[in-house]
């Protein structure tokens, strides 16, 4: 089992609102498509859900958000699924497109339910899920992030590998010099050269997601999402193009499943 | 309360696959956004779900189809919910899309899911899922019908009002004289002026969707889609322009809530 995360600097132009990379999104669901094993894709919200969640002044933190504004999230990102499935579908895969809301009670993850979506990407189908606006009781919400839903998937169902593909040749060990670290183990102290923060957290959540997988012991892939070949020969063994964070070890062995 | 299934035959043109019907799509949007109570919107799947579900042969019982066709269902779903959600929005409504693998366990309604849409349209939004295919476990697949979705919702969540929006005037006693039934009781053998059958059933299974939820007390109403007015009207109480099916009372009195 892949499971892989879309950024959604690299699907989306961040500069611009509303506005998909459609030349990135079907390259990316091409190399998706061609990998000879489970997969399931999560991707962000980038120009979509992101900006309106800036406009509605909305976090990951559970609130009484704008109403209207839970809504705008949620319309601008079913859109911007749609596109990444309808890409999967015509780059030969069968995407089965599960918004969060199927994942999470609230804002707790539905671990019975991201399991069942491992049963599905192991009968065939790719799960796709997404970062959100989510219900979280009476008239508050919050924004689900795709990086935390990656970890949440990671942790309940231990894919042998977890990609996260974004605007960067993977960690660098100081941004000035866009130096890539190959290699490195959780909690490591480094920086990306990805476009700076944003509401679900930027580059430091998505690191510290990345060590919450990490320490679970499970290899973590930082890799340049506009080179979706580097996912390919990553998932193929043939290197890591990128920055690979090694799960880390429990009794001198890794604690995964295959 | 009031439970409102927008027919695939209203919101979509079925001689024509994958046409919504963009102009009868933004009138019923324009009324929900108006109904003065909490609504949650049921929709089929007309000419893109239902079309794509008769090319790849698949049914509401569950079995080994396609993979892909699976696929292309969820897609077009995904693509008609956007349109439906995005009229309601422009429309002033406060729409809270929920793909129904959010309310169901594989084949099985996810009664405290749907409890939680109810809370989700009482705290201001207005909840919104679809008929669709959904993984049944294995490689087995199904086709859930918006139809089902109401019932399984009705009994659940108890609206004061069910109202099934469809390509017809309401329930005709005849269907050659298109003589409309203006009130009946459930289990009362009738007949609609709907196009013919479908794979979820066609008018038999509507009937019988109705039929069920009547039976539990709860009011149906069968009205024009393309008449949004006379859902309006019957909301406020002045009068029902169609096919009132009057929920069964128990004990002499009706067993619903409000």
């Amino acid at each position: 089992m892949i499971l892989v995360k879309l950024g959604g600097s690299v699907i989306t132009d961040k500069a611009r609102p509303l506005t998909p990379r459609r030349a990135s999104i079907r390259a990316l669901a091409s190399a998706l498509a061609g990998l000879r094993e489970p997969v399931i894709a999560v991707h962000g919200g980038g120009s979509f859900g992101h900006y309106w969640s800036v406009r509605h002044d909305m976090h990951t933190r559970a609130d009484e958000y704008d109403a209207r504004g839970v809504a705008t999230v949620k319309d601008s990102m079913a859109r911007l699924g749609a596109i990444v499935t309808g890409a999967l579908l015509r780059a030969g895969a069968s995407p089965y497109p599960l918004a969060p809301s199927s994942i999470m009670r609230r804002t707790r993850a539905d671990t019975a339910a991201i399991r069942d979506m491992a049963r599905v990407a192991e009968a065939g189908w790719m799960p796709v899920t997404y970062g959100d606006a989510l219900w979280a009781g009476g008239r508050r919400s919050f924004i689900l992030s795709g990086d935390r839903i990656m970890s949440m998937v990671a942790l309940a169902v231990r894919p042998r590998l977890c990609v996260f593909a974004l605007n960067a040749d993977g960690v660098y060990s100081d941004p000035s010099s866009r130096e890539v670290v190959p290699e490195m183990r959780a909690g490591q102290g480094v920086s990306t050269g990805d476009a700076g923060m944003d509401v679900t957290g930027g580059m430091a959540r998505k690191l510290a997601e990345s060590a919450r997988i990490a320490r679970a012991g499970i290899d973590v892939f930082v890799v340049n999402g506009n080179r979706p070949g580097r996912i390919t020969a990553a998932v193929a063994g043939k290197g890591h193009q990128g920055t690979l964070i090694r799960g880390r070890r429990v009794g001198g062995r890794a604690a995964r499943s295959s």
